[in-house]
């Protein structure tokens, strides 16, 4: 086997890693799967307390589970828990039983149009077992009677989550989260928490401006629970980028925040339509992942989703088949680039103010004027500048020049800074 | 003949029942008009006396008419009002004269183009008399002297609106306005007046939210009037729609208020594109019926009109062709459809606000949420959840809510019923 | 030679005497054509000491030239300012002077791809001599020694602008400025001057409303020096235009304010659009001519462009080739008759408000409506007086009802002139 060498390899092999563990929306497998994470990146765990109220919530049992099987008649395990995590409904009460398949039936969830395929499915608030399987496996099945045994516990305990912060120069937050709830899916989980931890670590380089923070938490409960324990600084979250499904080999989608027209969202329309990488741009819906919290209209967060193949769009969604091979390095890597470009342009994005907004100021005596004309590259500078100065009155920020002029942001933000150097701006 | 059974062919049956009448802007043939409406539906009946200072305007003198005709030497009627109320020169002032055709010619009105045509043609305003007639009724009169006679008075009197209310839940009003006032015109007027008194019958039929004035009135001076002795309480009018030209086979054509963007507007253009009906939607104009004086700039209510072929829109279009053939029961049937369509959404459309904006209220405990998922209605019902909970902002309508998620108006109102009925939301 | 008769070719001889002189941003040659044009129309000019501040910038000293040349050994002149004023590098500081032809390239410039032609250059705030020749005259020039001699001072003087001012009934101005800087160069910048001079005699024929300021000054330098002395009463104007490249044969192009939708912006499109002449409309860009100046954030005026092929737009631009064949009497008069049509409707573009706004006034009793209906100019009268009396709300302006009503701004006007002569609008 090749040594690891590219960045797409170290997510996918993280997503490797990851794969086995049952996760759910609480217990031992999420807190298996921080402790991975950490490896990669510093994290500060939370345990918050089962009954603790969290908005309009509570915080549910805490579930775990070590065996689960139907075996036959000969004690022949026909669907064994240690072959994938999937065969379990997730938080499934356990049962020790024996039982006609007949009486089984109600029990086992399959997918008919896919036969080979595992479905994934969950009852997390009304107390439920049962198993998924095949089809096939199913339909190899003869009548008859079935030892069924899951030894899960749901008791009092706690749900875990953990954050990690790269510090900026203003406590202006940016906040960057995935959800870490979903047993052995790679795409639909896996994938997003391995783009965000390597995400953390290419911002760790710098001292980027605004305070980004990376939370890893279950879905849903988990959004809910962070918002509630927050409550009182959430206000310092200015822009924000939910994670999911970003290994798929589909093209990039990005999905607005429930105001469509926030900074984060014109933010990646323009990085993503620059880069003439084919994408979509969809409007919010209050569906899908934790946007759903975020852009809550009590909240009503700058935060959209990145995506590659949007949620429930692709026939492997939920399914055995979302495995590691269903995801791909080169579809991380580029999922990573893209945020790490729109962090970027996130980042320089200010709103500066023209000290002198009468008439052009004098370019040439301050050394930033050509003066016979000349080279292309030295005319987009001056062109970038001039834009600059006549859209910088407050109201205008550098993306917006960007948008206005045609230029690159990155002329922009260039030209803004050799402004600034010269004292013609301010921020 | 068959029996009368359905809407459509009732409303024709009205409008045949009216259609002889010689209506005019004043006169006896409005009262006879509002009798016959007021077998249907109670009216209340206004007189205003002549000289009222209305607005503007001053109430005119009235007018009525017992017979008129032009006689050749031979004593034979060639021209005869008990053929058609078109025949005279609406608000004619009475003539008894002997005069040779040549004279006469400048008192006669015909249509060139359409040799088999009478036209309909007024002067309200101005002392006059005169004829209207086929070109070729005039082309077959020979030279000579012809006896002209109208038996008219123009006397001091009344001018004539009747109203019909269906009180609501608020006094919060819509009014529903037609013009009576022109004489043997089916399409232009009756069809208009047969849609306005079945969708009056229709509403009263359950309490409504809004309290829906019926109007029926002569137009401009009528409407004038209305606004002159209503100006204190036409605050109380939220919406409105101005029915005309209802019963041609023509696609529907809603014209919008002055505002635009009136509620009434995005309501018919809702129902209309949402029943897939071909149908066009055109932008104010100061010039067709009664949403002139409405949506004159001092007023500017919210309302529009709703016509099949609109205003002068059709070569039928104020001539003795626009007789009851060229009315359908269907055509009608199909403008009252829609007017209560667009009456059922604007009643329920409410702005709600969510009463736990901060992440999503758990809808499972509430039994407002399928557990395992499944069903596609059940699945849209709870998207609407999602998406009513979402948007309840203070600001959203429901009907913002139907157009953002693409969801059917009923399936959203009934989504905000349960959240309603749940505590979650209030009005 | 004919007669010259037609306002294009009248413009076109002011260009033909124009052309010769060698104008810069300072110096005799703009006094000598602002002597020129003031035989046009009357000019108050206006003498800015060298050293004065204004704005960011300050007056440079001014720059005059009587001879330069390059001879070869045998005292031929194979380059001579006699020839075309193109052929110094502008503000050159004097020079007299031996030199190798290896030595001379340093100071010359050419156009490689254009070899016939010789380019306009300037060095106007660096010190630098040179000489500017087609490319052919340099391959002909074999090595050796050349003479080289630019007899020009660079002293303190002033620098020169002029302005002509049209009266008006109230004072807000609408300003109209051309640059007077470029030496022989027809399109970008006698042209403009051109059409200026003309557009000033025409508005003077009567006594329009707004007083019309023109403005005849150097580029870049000119403008900043007039912003600077007229700081106290910039707020005066309220509209402008700047006039260039006003003669070439190409489409006309409107480049709108910084503002996009000031009324200036409007006004020419309407016109331009309403004209059915092929054009085009351009957003704003912070380079060009003097709306750079006069669209800087700090003044951000209303004023737009107006250019046949836009700046920098065509192979002959800042060329020997932009001559006075370039530039024909019909396209210039073409510009003039779109100048004079955007005022006349600037001029006349009032807000008013409907002293009758509670439904319509009744109209024939001021005799402003045809009591029978009939002819199409009558109706057309009519309908503009129903939509003008409807928009007539303080918001919006003739122009608006113009293009909502699709009438012509002409009838829109002369309908609003006859509802105030009945006192029924007031602006």
């Amino acid at each position: 086997m090749a040594p690891v060498t590219t960045v797409g390899e170290e997510m996918h092999a993280l997503v490797e890693r990851l794969y086995p563990l049952c996760r759910s929306i609480t217990g031992d497998g999420v807190r298996a799967t921080l402790d991975i994470v950490g490896e990669y990146v510093p994290l500060q765990a939370h345990e918050v307390p089962t009954g603790t109220q969290v908005l309009d919530w509570t915080v549910p049992q805490e579930w775990n589970i070590r065996d689960a099987y139907i075996a036959d008649s000969a004690g022949h395990r026909i669907v064994d828990f240690a072959a994938s995590s999937l065969h379990v409904l997730g938080y499934s009460v356990p049962v020790s039983a024996t039982m006609p398949l007949a009486e089984l039936r109600a029990h086992l969830h399959t997918l008919p149009d896919r036969p080979s395929w595992v479905p994934y499915r969950t009852s997390y608030y009304q107390p439920e077992w049962g198993f998924c399987l095949a089809q096939e496996t199913l339909d190899a099945m003869p009548d008859g009677e079935y030892e069924v045994r899951i030894d899960s516990t749901l008791a009092d305990g706690h749900l875990t989550y953990a954050e990690h912060v790269v510090p900026g120069q203003v406590p202006d937050e940016v906040i960057v989260s995935c959800h870490v709830c979903h047993p052995s899916l790679a795409n639909d989980n896996l994938a997003g928490i391995a783009v965000a931890t390597f995400l953390a670590r290419a911002l760790a380089e710098q001292t980027p401006y605004y305070t980004y923070r990376f939370l890893f938490a279950p879905g849903t409960i988990g959004a809910i629970t962070w918002l509630a324990r927050n409550a009182e600084r959430v206000d310092r979250v200015k822009h924000g980028l939910v994670l999911a499904c970003a290994g798929d080999r589909g093209q990039l989608t990005y999905k607005q925040s429930r105001r469509g027209d926030a900074e984060i969202d014109r933010v990646v329309r323009h990085v993503l339509a620059a880069s003439e990488r084919p994408h979509h741009v969809t409007e919010f819906t209050p569906y899908g992942y934790d946007e759903r919290q975020f852009c809550s209209p009590g909240f009503n967060l700058g935060v959209g989703s990145l995506t590659r193949t949007p949620y429930a769009g692709y026939p492997e969604y939920h399914t055995s088949a979302d495995n590691p091979d269903f995801v791909s390095p080169e579809a991380m890597a580029d999922t990573l680039a893209v945020c790490r470009e729109a962090f970027a342009v996130l980042d320089r994005n200010r709103r500066y103010v023209n000290l002198s907004p009468y008439g052009e100021p004098q370019l040439g005596r301050r050394g930033l004027y050509d003066a016979l004309g000349g080279r292309s590259d030295t005319k987009q500078a001056q062109m970038a500048m001039l834009w600059v100065l006549n859209l910088s009155d407050g109201e205008h920020s550098l993306l917006d020049v960007a948008e206005r002029s045609g230029l690159p942001f990155d002329t922009v933000a260039v030209a803004a800074d050799a402004l600034h150097g010269a004292g013609l701006i301010k921020a």
